[in-house]
């Protein structure tokens, strides 16, 4: 599982601070106790409160690339946020994300190609929230199209089948997983998959319970990569456990600390 | 998910002792804590330990009888011992368990029949326990096969497809979860489908990690009945969590508790 840190995200309290205060510690700090507890990269969003997203996201950029040359993962719904934090980046990147809307794809793939990111896609479009499996395909079949079209390789693409909260759209927690599944075979070679898995938690009293339940069932549907909390314990315990059933991490006696200092 | 409490077995120090001095009140306390945690039937296994089982059987059968007109499971590989059970049993009853044998099934179908029992069927036979996802289904096919032959109701038979210990047989776990899903295709009307839970963890340090997670990815691919230990509040918890992401409970703020009063 190639596992992507959410916590640098200007919506937390003091994330949001330390991107106003210019307070590079903080966010250091942040970044550092991701990848300690298993993060393979850095999601980084300066935060809808942000006032001067241009400015922030490159600073936000620069600052995590003093102390690690995993991948970021620039998350903005401005293309051209994430342009300017494209611009300073040294390390990987991978823009999250685009839509399956064409003028969405029009901009973000040239943008990918050019700077040799790597591009999550979402299946969701002007039209809205897809509401079943078929309309999640539907979508991402519109993404592969125009990747290829555009000669982005598919390789460098991760679709998003979009998870709502369970507490909203308990119907269609199945599609989605079974969207996993079926997106790997859309296109040879396979687009990866993955999740913003927190939403699937969003406002209810047992976030971690479902959050970790619920990427469990992913992992067994194959999923590639997600966006989480990797500072959850119980979580990446769960995870690392979930990826030992299906036989991706070797068993030992010791395998969670085994996992852990890999 | 229909829930077979596992702790009523002669080979837990408490119960084995409970069966030699004939203390009904150490039995029933763990039938009444193991329906309390939510338990739908109560396995009942004399343990091999058990010098006369064929008197044990049909004491616990009446014992915990007293207390509960849920389904008992009549635990035991000799078919002798499972009738003694049978003969003194009110409440609804399963066998547990026939294998692909002919000399097995050719016993235990008619039993079953006879006291209108429903059955298990693993899938092992005498060449020993199935190495992939074909060996199981031909075996399933086997019991199937033998169950229309004798007029016994397939919906009235758990298939299950034996998970061994993730610690010696991790490559194998994939396969199982497969299997489910097949199993409930096999025929029309379907076999229902069990697994006996904690067997894949067996001589790990972290059992009730390794069971939750691979019970979570079970419900995933469709399992209807598991025994395992209710009185694991974790595991508990993740498995309502499970039903409730593919839509088996409602859901709502407090839905573990909602659902542990039901």
């Amino acid at each position: 599982m190639f596992i992507i840190g959410e916590l640098i995200n200007g919506m937390y309290a003091n994330i949001g601070a330390a991107i106003k205060e210019r307070n590079k510690t903080e966010i250091q700090k942040c970044a550092l106790q991701q990848l300690s507890c298993g993060a393979d990269a850095l999601d980084i969003n300066c935060g809808s409160a942000s006032k001067q997203p241009l400015v922030d996201m490159p600073w936000l950029v620069e600052v995590i690339q003093e102390i690690t040359d995993k991948p970021l993962c620039l998350d903005s719904s401005k293309p051209t946020v994430i342009e300017e934090g494209l611009k300073v980046a040294k390390n990987k990147t991978i823009i999250n994300s685009t839509t399956a809307d064409v003028e969405k794809l029009d901009v973000l793939l040239p943008l990918a190609k050019k700077y040799k990111s790597r591009l999550i896609g979402i299946t969701i479009s002007a039209k809205g929230i897809p509401q079943n499996k078929d309309q999640r395909l539907e979508l991402a079949a519109t993404i592969v199209d125009n990747c290829v079209e555009k000669g982005f390789s598919i390789e460098d693409l991760y679709l998003d089948p979009i998870v709502l909260p369970v507490n909203v759209a308990q119907t269609q927690m199945k599609d989605v997983l079974e969207s996993i599944a079926e997106f790997r075979i859309i296109s040879e070679p396979s687009p990866k998959t993955i999740l913003g898995l927190s939403n699937v938690s969003q406002g209810t009293n047992v976030r971690s319970l479902i959050n970790r339940t619920f990427l469990t069932m992913a992992v067994a549907y194959g999923l590639d990569s997600a966006i989480l909390d990797p500072k959850d314990k119980e979580l990446m315990d769960t995870l690392i456990t979930a990826e030992l059933i299906i036989n991706k991490n070797i068993y030992c006696d010791s395998y969670l600390d085994a996992y852990r200092k890999k």
